[in-house]
């Protein structure tokens, strides 16, 4: 792992380079965990970028109790322990000669940067947002590993829920969730990626339903949207069934979504503008009839948040990377009667995208 | 509800016209949650203060996402649905002749309050940030009741593990907690205030221990720290168990904790100071020789947030106001060989201090 991290550090400091800073102060602790692995719930990095390899001039701080913690698992890194880790840094950097410092202004509060500037000095404090969130979007082989840990969690988790009976006329939305839940977590999750939607009959025409007491009844939709995470990495995956028998409109609506949804996993071709993989789904909705009842973007990325960039929709910027992972989740919502969503997690992969979510798509009647 | 929420508006007017505000920008989430109930994601209030007692210049701003929400559960104040929803409610304060608009300086971000100023024309933005966290200090009885519902099922959950042979040699630290969590929910709990601490045997020496796969063994000491959330507002709760039996200095140590803690909340009356209350509990462990192995504060506010104000430690500021809601939780850890913990939730009170976390603290072997 230190040696990903090492990576990932050199990767920002050619960014800085390019940025004429100096160094970069670090204050988003999911960028200081990518960076270097520490899970503390107190921490600022400091990374100074020379013509050198050479790692010796950056810092990382934390306050006294992570002293042991810090030391485990960022052994290749000069730790300071202090409570104020940002003015402490700023301080540091200022006797290093370090001249043009980055801060993260898309974190850092009004205040906190007022702290800042009254221990800077000499130092320039210049407004370096979202650099590392930048880099974050194209995911290495040991993120894209526990990404795929995590989706291997859900997927084992729904095929016991199934398994079991747990999706079955007269249990309640919240008894489902909970299960669902408890199951990622005994199958290996560490915790779970957002609090689980389970929307049973008219109440799955609403996208982020939250459950509630509602019982699931013979002829429903019942719409799971659920995550693990492992190490920090999030699993997003939704699917759709229906009890007991199916209705020819819910046989109609789920194979439009289906076919809407591998349409948009199609087009997750490195390179595409994000608005093309948007469109390649919604298309098929729209030429259905049905455009104004897809109330959503096509998708998001996803890793060390469960949203994060890029987001895949008609307002999204930029096109695909390789080694992006995203979402691709197409819904179409019936207000008061029912809708259906389906989701993956994928890696765009230049020989096309590698699914992580491997639950079966077909129509499952249960 | 809708009244209290009122309520607290008209305080926080009247904390404006001290401060000479014309108005203030609320984007704290738990702030708007505080002061109009609403839950959803996206959001930003404009509360305006004038001579009267009249709302109707004060507007709250979310997406179109949650178009019926904002309705249902603000039905007294103004809706603007937009997507900027902050810098949409600078503009409109500026058509409204806001001169002096304050911002919560302690949450905006600097590439917010840059967009902020590029919209603000003649409005004055001024740092008014935590102003509504000193509010939330003092609990009013509709929060008390929830924060009372949110330790009863902590309680209720901990009372099954227990009757249920929950806490037994042979089950793993990971097992406890989640089945603790799972018993939470059950007990109507709408989430876990935290991730659950289970720490067994040498692990209850650390303070924040996070489950792991270690497995309780007679003899050990097991320390659960935890807590519900009910709409929003957390519980907790740490007790320490022993398996089997009770070596003697086992029990000396939960003695001394169980002392110091007593000691804690008899000093929970209003209007002393923070550093006095924790001096209180302090004082017995230091008596006994083991103030260098109470390793952290005595305790915290609990409320919208697990940790809020006031910190009750030896760095603390302030004094204990009526109606607040805190945590005393003194502990004694010995590296290498375990540790006791024992923490309540309670309201100080003019009357003395009402316990809400209502579990027996008698040593208990189980």
């Amino acid at each position: 792992m230190s040696e990903d991290h090492r990576r990932r550090r050199l990767a920002l400091r050619a960014l800085l380079a390019d940025r004429n800073a100096d160094a970069l102060l670090v204050t988003n602790l999911l960028n200081i965990r990518y960076l270097t692995g520490f899970t503390g719930s107190n921490a600022a990095l400091l990374v100074v970028t020379d013509d050198t390899e050479d790692e010796s001039r950056s810092i990382i701080s934390t306050d006294g109790r992570y002293l042991t913690q810090v030391s485990e698992q960022v052994p290749d890194l000069r730790a300071e322990i202090t409570r104020a880790v940002g003015t402490r840094l700023i301080e540091l950097a200022g006797k290093d000669g370090v001249g043009k410092l980055g801060f993260e202004s898309h974190v850092i509060t009004v205040d906190q940067h007022r702290a800042y500037t009254e221990v800077a000095g000499e130092v320039a404090l210049v407004r370096l947002g979202g650099l590392i969130e930048q880099l974050r979007m194209v995911k290495d082989e040991q993120e894209v590993a526990l990404l795929r840990g995590a989706c291997a969690a859900a997927d084992a988790a729904l095929s016991l829920l199934i398994e079991n009976g747990g999706l079955r006329p007269g249990r309640t939305e919240r008894e489902v969730g909970r299960q669902l839940e408890f199951l990622m977590l005994e199958q290996g999750a560490d915790g779970i990626s957002f609090e689980t939607i389970v929307a049973a009959g008219a109440n799955s025409a609403v996208p982020h339903h939250r459950p509630t007491e509602a019982i699931l009844a013979h002829g429903d939709f019942v719409k799971l949207d659920f995550g693990a995470t492992l190490r920090g990495y999030h699993s997003d995956m939704t699917r759709t069934f229906v009890l007991g028998s199916v209705a020819d409109w819910q046989r109609e609506v789920y194979d439009l979504v289906l076919q809407s949804q591998a349409a948009g996993r199609a087009a997750l071709v490195p390179g595409t503008p994000v608005t093309e993989v948007d469109a390649a789904a919604r298309d098929v909705i729209d030429a259905a009839g049905h455009g104004e009842l897809f109330l959503h973007g096509l998708g998001h990325g996803v890793g060390l948040e469960i949203h994060e960039a890029p987001g895949i929709g008609k307002g999204g910027t930029g096109t695909l990377l390789t080694g992006a992972v995203v979402t691709v989740e197409p819904g179409v919502y019936f207000s008061g009667r029912g809708g259906v969503r389906i989701e993956d997690t994928l890696v765009v992969r230049d020989q096309g995208p590698e699914l992580l979510t491997l639950t079966s798509k077909e129509l499952t009647v249960v």
